[in-house]
């Protein structure tokens, strides 16, 4: 069933020679070879995708709704091929291929049942006044329309949710954009199968030819056109802040710029209270190894950063958190680059001279890593904004703080958050208020005594925070509002029913 | 009353000697002189703004409302100093003056209203389920929170409206933003009697030292600084093409890149069908040399360019228009350094040899000037992408096409507008809903029968539209839902009633 080639629309399409391949990186094995997309072939899929923007958006959103349901029916009907394929590209466990499967389709309908009811146009009409003085006051019809067609980058970390029909995709089909998707190359036969389902899928359902696309590129220079390309009217990406950052730039020097929705993680502080860690320090240890470990570490919500003040019991959190580490398996990294830079980024905090490794034995064989702690004092965190970077993996800070002013200095001086969470006991309420009140201006979602891993898909959630979590802190990439993110707001003042699209 | 002096905070400041004057452009005198802010200024007033954001974002919404009304209710005390200072600085009639003082209070009192509805938070609670299977469900409470201190830009074309107290202030005060205002050079004294009375407003309501600063500057140094502070979250603009992109592109460069909303004007299509210009052409072109020479054409919305179908009445449609643009008296321009743009753009477009020139005596003494029409054929048209950049003042263009088809091509072929007008019949609607289509994506708000200018202030509005028209379509700058600008979501995840801000 795999190609190894590009869907330019229905079309699969190899023009190039130069291939690549992805390596197993549990086994480091060699995967199928993927033809690199050209230039041609980017342009020839954008082109497509403008040719159907106008019958696309123009479809009901009955019909939309279809192609949506009809993508997750295709997606569970390749069942095993693809669990197997994202287990041998990606090195995660089977259970998290079919989780994560699980999550793709219930997205592709809670977007498909979204739709159908048109609320979500926010649609608004304010009535004529012919009669009002001085002037009469015309009658205004608020809606939304779709941008255009929007630029999708595969994330390495999300093979299923947030790459090929993940959540971008989902939510720009849903308001009637067509999609291009850069597919990531760490996974580009998860990438192939999946797309094969969405073109199965709108041919199905009838949607036009461009509605959607799926090109291979192991380089970045695929993105990078694509991006550029006049015709794209948006971008979704999750990934590194360098890479989310390049891309932003990108769109900005187009000479339209476009919105770029890049999600690009953080370091999701958590902060321990004292009167918590006496009452229940063994137990917050425990969550917090299980947290900052959870799939290698590599989810955006992984808590890189533990606040605590300092007390009593600090020693022996510290000696619990390492003793929960230690006993949590050694996990396999998504891909060799990932696993590299993840040694060199934790070389260089443990080679910082200010602080001290409690959990060292973080580099195992191949791409396989365990979990690493170390601990530096507030003072020598202030002096080193560097020590805010996020390290993708299983590797988390204890920064412990004199008292509680000196706590809030530290949030004070904190970057942009997708997530802050508080870890505290009700007797603390009112001493801790000042700290809430500073940490909300710090993230998108603020949790209270529990981890911040596990991003429920609900319409109260916010996905994204002021940057570098994300480079527009005004919207989410998980949950319904996501759609959002591809609509703008028109009136129509004093028109006919009959001649309203 | 006036001093020349800048607002840091409640301070009246005055560090540098530079001074520059404005100019009455309908006599040519020298106005007042005006001290330029100091880097230190702004970095004190945006060090002021930063520190009030915490007290001020947390006062109530009643509070808040109260502040805006007091703003209202001291620049009505201002009374006629105000109008008299207006009208010398920028030689509009003191009943366009007037008439934008009730607007701007208006807009001051709608903003209050519309807080004290606690709805505009948009708060959305998706309630906990601990028996969910396989993991329980977290409480999430869904909200908007301000994004911090603003920066916002003076309009040459609105000197109470889109300046000092304008939308952009109102939207952004009313959603717990301080605001850091540079004032435009051409109306300075305007601009400190209404920061006078925004200051005064703030005293007496109790509001924070800071949550409000009003620099003057005659160059783009001051500006720029704004912009690049770090502490600055966000920008409001409506001017130029030139100016509003400079200023995104700063933005865009920043360390932490923020939202411009640039408002840059458009050149506002026309389309008037071969029936409507049957049966009332006359009327359509008196319509039409109305709102183009408005305000001698210094409105966001005026129709520069009219899309027509050769047609019998082509000719006669023609000559009413020049007619009725004859009869319209000569206009004094904003400043001198307007009038000359125009004159050098017009005499551009005059030189084209695929351009005729209806209407030409458009150049009179001083600042004064009248309606200028020239005419080109839609290919000529499609050649040159030039022509489609708008000419600031009374100016417009008939681009006549040979048939509908054509005319669509011609809609296609067009940049983002704010507004797109169609001015046709009943029995043309069948035609007409393809134009009617592609149309909705090149403006938003699209209007049916009746001119752009004309601006209802209404929470169906959209002031905005794709780039040129503006930096981010998703958002209105006209309405209650500006607002939405300077908010962002934020999610309480299983807070406590008591721990929430």
């Amino acid at each position: 069933m795999l190609t190894g080639k590009n869907y330019v629309g229905y079309e699969l399409s190899a023009e190039n020679t130069s291939v690549f391949e992805s390596i197993n990186p549990a086994t480091e094995e060699k995967n199928e070879k993927f033809h690199i997309a050209t230039h041609q072939e980017v342009n020839q899929a954008v082109k497509k995708a403008q040719i159907s923007f106008l019958e696309y958006s123009a479809k009901t959103v009955e019909e939309r709704a279809g192609f949506l349901e009809a993508i997750g029916h295709e997606i569970l009907e390749l069942g095993d091929e693809l669990i197997i394929t994202y287990c041998r590209e990606t090195g995660l466990p089977e259970a998290r291929a079919k989780g994560e499967m699980g999550r793709t389709i219930g997205q592709l309908n809670a977007f498909a049942s979204y739709i159908k009811n048109e609320n979500w146009k926010n649609s608004f009409e304010d009535k004529a006044d012919p009669k009002r003085i001085p002037m009469p006051k015309p009658a205004l019809l608020l809606t939304s329309i779709p941008i255009g067609p929007i630029a999708v980058f595969g994330a390495s970390n999300f093979p299923l949710a947030f790459s090929t029909a993940g959540g971008d995709t989902a939510s720009a089909l849903a308001a009637g954009c067509p999609v291009v998707v850069k597919g990531h190359p760490s996974h580009p036969a998860t990438g192939e199968l999946v797309a094969s389902a969405i073109i199965q899928a709108a041919k199905q359902t009838g949607m036009p030819d461009g509605v959607f696309s799926h090109l291979n590129s192991n380089n970045i220079e695929v993105g990078t056109f694509l991006v550029k390309h006049p015709k794209i009217k948006g971008v979704g990406f999750t990934g590194s802040l360098k890479a989310g950052r390049a891309l932003y730039d990108l769109a900005a020097k187009r000479e339209e710029p476009i919105p770029v929705f890049a999600e690009m993680g953080s370091v999701n502080p958590v902060i321990v209270s004292a009167a918590a860690m006496e009452k229940r320090g063994k137990e917050i240890a425990q969550q917090l190894a299980g947290s900052f470990n959870l799939g290698a570490g590599q989810f955006c919500t992984s808590p890189g950063i533990i606040f605590t003040v300092e007390n009593d019991k600090l020693a022996d959190f510290e000696k619990e958190l390492v003793s929960a580490n230690s006993q949590i398996d050694e996990q396999c990294m998504l891909n060799q680059g990932i696993k590299q830079a993840f040694i060199k980024v934790k070389n260089d905090f443990i080679s910082n001279s200010n602080i001290t490794v409690l959990s060292e034995a973080g580099d195992k064989d191949g791409n396989m890593v365990a979990g690493i702690i170390v601990k530096i004092n507030a003072k020598n965190f202030f002096e080193n904004n560097r020590l805010q970077e996020e390290v993708f993996g299983p590797f988390t800070m204890l920064v412990t703080c004199d008292n509680l002013e000196e706590l809030n200095k530290a949030v004070e001086s904190l970057q942009g958050q997708l997530t802050a969470s508080l870890i505290a006991e009700e007797e603390e309420f009112s001493d801790l208020k000042k700290t809430v009140q500073l940490i909300q201006h710090k993230a998108g979602r603020i949790i209270f005594n529990s981890m911040p891993t596990g991003v429920e898909v609900s319409p109260a959630m916010t996905h994204g925070g002021p940057y570098p979590a994300s480079t527009d802190s005004r919207f989410t990439s998980v949950g319904i509002s996501a759609i959002n993110r591809w609509l703008r707001p028109i009136s129509f003042q004093d028109f006919p029913e009959a001649l309203l699209p």
